[in-house]
């Protein structure tokens, strides 16, 4: 399973590509973030994150996209335009007919390293040891799209088992 | 000069064409309230208003793209599928080329009726005036993206004398 991680954001857009399977050594594929210009027109930022997230989907062909939830929660500065960019990004995936899954922070990083209350630092660590990477990611803001991707390998993973094991009952 | 007003929204999302020149009789091309359904993915919602405004843009040509801006002020239960969605049209403007300008709720009231504290009531009966309407725009919701279309000729149309009178200053 291939899944592509997508950290929204106008001003940083994390992207990671991450491939395995539960309970398998995961292969990261690429990471990287995009950055668009504060100075620029806000339809012409929401533009090029669509276009990175639909080349990067024609690039590496995931199966899935696992992006983080926005909530109204987060920083009220800058929340308008990461929903905005969640918005571009979504649209692509709905685009190609790839699945989507949302995950908030907390959940990916309880997957990733066991404690929904884990500081990035603790995720970048645990982000590393999973891919067996020498070094943390860089940019560093690749480390949280490589976490989401990692997380839904990890839960889509189990899903699918809980799916296939509950199938026969269902059926019947 | 024709505009594309856009009221974004992922339950209700209202879009609006007029025509016209500031100082003049405006006309009301088409009206009407893009609804998605609640319990449809995300990413389906999003590429619904995606696609609904680039068949307007498609179908009637605008000069120039009206937006409300959407603010961390909105109600927080909606905000972030609000932004989505603005997201998701503005990514259609960047995609044709189009100018878009942002407006706040405020500024659409203060313009259609001379009052940034309007409610929708006053706003409604001002759109229907100015577009000599026999009745209230229907669905009702596609008010709101008339006044951003009404608003912006208005607005841009004075922008556009403005800078025109001053072009000679700035070239001497």
């Amino acid at each position: 399973m291939r899944v592509l991680g997508v950290d929204p954001g106008l001003t940083r857009c994390g992207l990671g590509v991450v491939e395995g399977e539960p309970g398998r050594a995961l292969t990261p594929l690429a990471a990287d973030v995009l950055r668009t210009d504060p100075g620029e027109a806000i339809e012409s930022r929401l533009l090029a994150v669509h276009d990175a997230v639909a080349k990067w989907i024609a690039d590496h062909r995931p199966d899935a996209v696992a992006v983080e939830q926005v909530f109204s929660q987060h920083n009220l500065r800058t929340v308008i335009g990461t929903a905005q960019a969640s918005g571009a990004a979504l649209v692509v995936a709905a685009q190609v007919g790839l699945p989507v899954v949302a995950y908030t922070p907390s959940e990916v990083k309880a997957a990733v390293t066991g404690n929904g209350r884990a500081d990035k630092r603790q995720v970048t660590a645990m982000v590393s040891r999973v891919l067996r990477l020498d070094e943390p990611p860089r940019p560093a803001d690749a480390a949280d799209a490589l976490a989401l991707a990692i997380c839904h390998v990890w839960r889509g993973g189990a899903n699918a088992r809980l799916a296939h094991a509950l199938a026969p009952v269902r059926a019947s």
